[in-house]
């Protein structure tokens, strides 16, 4: 294991994407959702037969005194070598991070427009849930819109399953309960995503396209992860900004309240904060 | 454009492999196939939204006087920058290359044994075609078999039809015409294979890994790229050795003959060559 603040030519997280990367958030120094991030990069570790990092290596990238919120953002390497796609004989994986100040997007907490992206993400069990390295599809989704009134964009598998956000996981309301979807096919499984479901906050059922654009059952939509929080949804637009359905008001949800006491931030106490900046 | 030999941690082809590459063939400093390596590059930056190169640009990766064979590689990533997946506002990609003296192996040109990968690739339209940097299904794949009497290995889509191999594409002759999967879902579209199918020497026509398997209709088999030539199939394994299906004796071969001629390597004359290493 080796750390390092860039890469050289044949480093095969370069060359291939061969590698795993988290995003945590600190607090005064602290990492929250630690357990589920840990846990995220050694089942990466395992899915792409990747030497994990040892726990004094991780604690490294975090354990600088600071104040106040920072994002950690680590990268995993499978490091140098091999001949093309074959492993390297001795993998020396490679460790980098970096740590920048950061401001949640607070204003988001009252409610978002996202969009509905066209791409569509292909279903590969084999990678399905880990935070890879090989993220473009996230990034040409990404392309597909520039209004700055739209603040994320819903991705479906290619059999017209709801499946994420490009930087964050979906859920929604319906007859009373949260929901998310199963990962299983495609999709990266948030820290955030995976406590909300360890605590009981939410569970896992499959909705389609159709379903989320027609049905009157789903109630609520939301957008959330470990860094941001949750964002409730309150129309669903194309890439160019056409509604295409509105949800109902949502703030001060019990899966936004639950979500933000795991991530330190403060509890909205209803509308009267509506419109602040915080 | 900056060249550079080493990238640092917010470059976006480490971050996402958000970028392209090419692995060319060199002989005494000049590249084999280049049209076909540049339009492959060119393509992969109007699909993924990438500033090209320009031609002076690439041209000064491989314009230095060399003797003998040589691979280059060539890596082009979007570059630093841009909020999480959105694009850098001024974005200044990133030009790597490096040139490494090569030799074939040439053994392998009388014929080879491959295995059937069990990793099924997934389907994206949007990528399908292009090299780019998000390479882990093909890294997973070459981590399912380590005999050194295996060469290649061939992948399938999730729908069951033969795409091609972790490093090369697939050919085979059926009823006296040679034919290659098309490659509109996943696979990398060769530069040998585009050179073979513009010449007429191949066509594109489906084939199910059911048919590859079991019909007598498959005669030959046979894998390739720009960099190696074209090795015929002897044996189809699994990725344990357990052999699958075998093929007819292949030397001489003139989907083989064509390929060699292309990229410069001596033509195979027949039988009496068998078993010599060039």
């Amino acid at each position: 294991m080796t750390s390092a603040d860039q890469v050289p030519f044949d480093d095969r997280g370069l060359a291939y994407g061969d590698g795993v990367f988290e995003t945590v958030l600190l607090r005064d120094g602290v990492p929250l959702l630690w357990p589920y991030h840990r846990a995220r990069l050694l089942r990466g570790c395992r899915v792409l037969g990747l030497e994990p990092p040892d726990d004094a290596a991780l604690a490294a990238t975090w354990q600088a005194p600071a104040s106040g919120l920072e994002v950690l953002k680590i990268i995993l390497t499978r490091g140098s070598g091999g001949r093309g796609y074959a492993l390297p004989e001795s993998p020396a994986p490679r460790l980098l991070s970096r740590r920048t100040p950061f401001a949640p997007a607070a204003s988001r907490w009252q409610g978002v427009d996202v969009c509905l992206c066209t791409l569509r993400l292909a279903r590969q069990p084999a990678l399905a849930g880990i935070k890879h390295l090989n993220r473009l599809e996230n990034v040409l989704a990404r392309q597909e819109w520039q209004r700055a009134d739209i603040a994320e964009g819903l991705l479906a598998d290619s059999d017209g399953n709801l499946v994420e956000a490009t930087a964050m996981n979906v859920f929604w309301l319906a007859d009373g309960v949260f929901r998310t979807p199963p990962l299983d096919a495609c999709g990266v499984a948030g820290t955030l995503r995976a406590a909300l479901l360890e605590q009981g906050v939410v569970g896992e059922a499959p909705l389609s396209v159709e379903t989320l654009l027609d049905s009157e059952l789903i109630e609520q939509l939301f957008v959330g992860n470990s860094v941001q929080g949750v964002w409730p949804v309150n129309t669903l637009t194309t890439p160019d900004g056409e509604p295409l359905r509105r949800f109902s008001p949502t703030s001060a949800s019990p899966l936004q309240a639950a979500a933000h006491r795991l991530l330190g931030y403060v509890p909205l106490s209803g509308p009267s904060l509506s419109g602040e900046k915080r």
